[in-house]
C-alpha cells in the first residue's frame, strides 16, 4: 500500500465532511454515509488533492471511527484481559490513556515520549475503536450499566469454538491502509495500556479493495473467491436503523450512538473447497462468482428473488443457500447488520506442517474470514440470523466457527473526552 | 493496497520496457534498472496510464522476476521438501508445472482448471520467484551442478538459528502489492506440486513503501523505524556486479543470469528496542531515524564518512555501528549485495501469551524482518558481512538471526521455457 506522505495536510477535519470526501475517493468496499449531522465542517476538503484519499480519518464524533469508515487494507484487532486489582479508578485511566494515544496517532501526531514518530506521521486512515465486554464494566463498578445482551451467544450447532478466540474484558481493532502504521500503533496502545490490560488474542486480515474501470471501489473477495458484503447498509438511514443504538434501544442513555460488535472467526476448508466445482459453490452462495450476482438476477446489486422457480420446477435460489439464509426472514428488518469482515490467511508452523502426511495441504490453509459485524442487538440480528445459518447453510460443508467475541462499542468522542466517558464517569 | 482491474491490459509485455516503466511509476522503493538487452519492447508502453503501475510484471527475461522488481507490498516465501521416491522425472515434471502455472497467473491469466479466476485476473505486479536448494539438484540427478556456495552458511558467533526457518530443497517467493491474488498464487502451487513437493515453511512479510511530495517513492522502514534498503543497487551496471552470475563466477554455463538468495530471519527485540532512546538508535545505527541519513552527512544517500572523528575526538560514526560494518571493507566490492527484506509482525497465539507474566509485552511482539538478500556469491558478500556483523554490530542487543537458508535461483525462461530446464536438462 502506498504510503502518502502528508505532513501538511493533517489538520483535524469535520467528521462529517471528510466521511464524505474519503468515501468519493478512498479505495471504499463496504459504505459510504454515516455520519450523523453533529459535526459541523470546517472547509478543509478544499485543500485536498482529488487523487488520493485523506489520510486522516477524524477520530471524535458522535460513533467511533472504523465503523462505517469504508474498509482500509488492513485490520488487526486485539483482546484484552484486564490484570489482577485493576479497579474502577485504573480502567479510567486506561481508557484515558488508550483514547488520548489513539486520537493523536489516528490525526498523524506522534503520541507522548513516542520515540518512533516517523512510524506514525502517515495514518494512512488510521482508525482504532474500542470495545467493553461484560468484565471491563465489572471491573468499572458499573456492571449494571452494561447492555443485557452482552456476553456470550448462545450455542449454535455447527460452533466449533475454540476459547483462545473467544470473550474478554476488552478490544481494540486497528484498522488501516499501511500496514506499517497500524503494528506501530497497537504497540504504542499495548505498551500504554500495559499496567492495566495484556493482550490475550490477537486476529490479523486484510482486504483488497478492487478499483473498476470508473475508478469507484468494488466489493472485496474472501478466500473463497466470493464478493463479501454486497448488503451492507449505504445511507445514514441505513446506519441509523441497522449500526447505532437510540434512545429507544439504549438500556442506558450513555448507550445511544453505540453498537454491538460480534467477532466470529470463520475457518474455511480451502482443500475440500478447491474439490467443489463452480456449478456446487454458486448453487450454496446463491451467487454467482464473476459478478456476484444473486443466481435470479445480472448484476451484484439486483435483489435476490427467493421466489423464483426455475425451469426444472425447482427454486432458482436454492432454499438452503447461503443468502437465503442470512438475509431478513419474515419482514424483520431487524436481522440486517454491517459486516466488516477481513480475511486471514497465516503462516502454518513448521511443527504443524511438518506433522502431516497426506492431508498435508491443510499446511497451507490456516485460512478464512475474521467476520465482524456491527448492530443494534446481536438478539434481533446476528443470533437469529447465525441459528438459520447453523441449521442449514450449504456453506458448512466448508466453514467452522472457531471464535466467538461479543463487545459493547461505546458512542464516539468529544474532543478531550475518553471512550466510554459518560458511562463510567 | 487497490487492485487495478485492467482485463484489458494485460497483454504481455517486453521485460526491458515493462521494467522501466514500472519503475517510473509504481510505488517502488528498492531499485529501478535490472534488465539486460536482451528482450526487445512491442511498443505497448503508450497503452498504459501514467497513474498507476502496470499490473503485469514480465514472467520472462534473462532474469526471474521478483530480484530487480521494485518491491511490492507483499511476500509470501514457502519453502519446500520433496516427497520421497522423488527423482529426475518427477522433479523436472513439478517444474513444468509451476513454471506454466506461474507465468499464466503473473501475466493475469487463470492457470488451466483453476476455480477461482476472479482471484488471480488482476496480478497486481505478482512475482513468482523459484529457487533450488542443494537437494533439488541430488534428487533430479545432477548434484554435480550446483553452485559450490550452495549449502548452509557456517556458523556465526550470535545465530540463534532455528531448524524450521531452515535449508529446504526448494522455494517458491510469491510477491504482489495485492494480497488476495498472493494468496492465491500461493494455494495454486502448492496443490498443482502437491504430488512432489510439501509446503515446510511460510515466511509472510509486508512492507510500505512511501510516496514523497514529489511522487517519486522512497525507501520504506523496517519496524525498528529505519529506512531499510538505502545501498541498494540501482542500476544495470550494480546489478550485473552484485546480483547476476556472469561466465566467470559460474560453474556451470546454466547457472548464468542466476543468482544466490539467502533467506534469513530475523527477530526483533521489540520491548527492549522501546526501552533504548533515540540517541543509542542512531549510534547504533550509524544513521539518523528521520532522514536516514549517515551520521556524518544529511540525506540519505550521502555516503558515510567511517574516517570523520567528533568535536569529542570519537569516531562520528561509532566503529562498531551497523552501517559501519555492514558495507564494503577493505575495498572489496564484491561485499556489496541487494537486500530484498520484509517486515513481519505475527499474531502470538494465546496459548504464548496466557503462559506469558510480567514479559507479557513480548506477548505483541513476534516482529522482525525476514531479510532476503541476493548476490553472485555468498563467500564473498553475505558471509565476510555477516560475520562482521555478529562480532561486533550495536544492533545485535536488539536483534537475533532465527532462520538461515540458502538457495540458487536459476535465470530467467524463455517463453515455453521451465525454470532451470537447461541446468536440468
Amino acid at each position: 500500500m502506498k504510503r502518502h506522505s502528508s505532513s501538511g495536510q493533517l489538520s483535524r477535519r469535520s467528521f462529517l465532511t471528510t466521511v464524505g470526501l474519503v468515501s468519493a475517493t478512498a479505495a471504499a468496499g463496504v459504505t459510504t454515509a454515516c455520519a450523523s449531522g453533529e459535526a459541523g465542517t470546517d472547509g478543509s476538503a478544499d485543500q485536498q488533492g482529488a487523487d488520493r484519499p485523506d489520510p486522516v480519518v477524524p477520530f471524535d464524533g458522535p460513533h467511533q471511527a472504523g465503523i462505517a469508515t469504508p474498509v482500509q487494507a488492513h485490520n488487526t484487532t486485539v483482546a484484552f484481559t484486564l490484570r489482577d486489582g485493576v479497579g474502577p479508578k485504573e480502567v479510567r485511566r486506561l481508557l484515558n490513556i488508550w483514547t488520548s494515544d489513539a486520537r493523536r496517532m489516528c490525526s498523524g501526531e506522534p503520541v507522548l515520549a513516542d520515540l518512533e514518530p516517523e512510524l506514525s506521521s502517515d495514518p494512512g486512515r488510521l482508525t482504532v475503536t474500542c470495545g467493553f465486554g461484560r468484565g471491563l464494566f465489572t471491573a468499572a463498578g458499573v456492571a449494571d450499566r452494561a447492555p443485557r445482551w452482552l456476553g456470550p451467544l448462545p450455542a449454535f450447532s455447527t460452533d466449533r469454538l475454540d476459547p483462545r478466540w473467544g470473550e474478554r474484558d476488552l478490544v481494540i481493532q486497528v484498522c488501516g491502509d499501511d500496514r506499517t502504521t497500524v503494528s506501530h500503533a497497537l504497540r504504542i496502545l499495548v505498551r500504554g495500556g500495559a499496567d492495566y490490560a495484556r493482550p490475550s488474542w490477537t486476529q490479523t486480515g486484510f482486504l483488497d479493495v478492487p478499483v473498476g474501470p470508473d475508478g469507484e471501489p468494488g466489493t472485496p473477495r474472501n478466500l473463497f473467491g466470493f464478493k463479501d458484503g454486497t448488503v451492507n447498509p449505504r445511507t445514514e438511514t441505513d446506519f441509523d436503523e441497522q449500526v447505532w443504538i437510540d434512545e429507544a434501544e439504549a438500556s442506558h442513555p450513555a448507550h445511544v450512538g453505540g453498537t454491538c460488535m460480534v467477532i466470529r472467526r470463520v475457518a474455511f476448508d480451502m482443500p475440500l473447497w478447491e474439490s467443489a466445482d463452480r456449478t456446487t459453490r454458486e448453487v450454496s452462495m446463491g451467487r454467482t462468482i464473476t459478478e456476484g450476482a444473486p443466481l435470479t438476477g445480472r448484476a451484484e446489486f439486483d435483489e435476490p428473488d427467493l421466489a423464483a422457480i426455475g425451469d426444472d420446477g425447482l427454486p432458482v435460489i436454492d432454499a438452503h443457500a447461503h443468502i437465503a439464509l442470512a438475509g431478513v426472514h419474515d419482514g424483520d428488518t431487524r436481522q440486517r447488520m454491517l459486516r466488516r469482515a477481513y480475511n486471514y490467511d497465516l503462516p502454518v508452523t513448521a511443527a504443524r506442517a511438518d506433522g502431516l502426511q497426506d492431508a498435508d495441504l491443510v499446511a497451507l490453509a490456516d485460512t478464512g474470514l475474521i467476520f465482524t459485524c456491527f448492530q443494534t442487538d446481536p438478539r434481533t440480528s446476528f443470533i437469529p440470523v447465525q441459528r438459520r445459518l447453523a441449521d442449514g447453510d450449504r456453506l458448512n460443508e466448508w466453514i467452522s466457527h472457531v471464535g466467538s467475541a461479543v463487545f459493547f462499542i461505546p458512542p464516539g468522542t468529544a474532543e478531550g473526552e475518553y471512550w466510554g466517558e459518560k458511562l463510567l464517569g
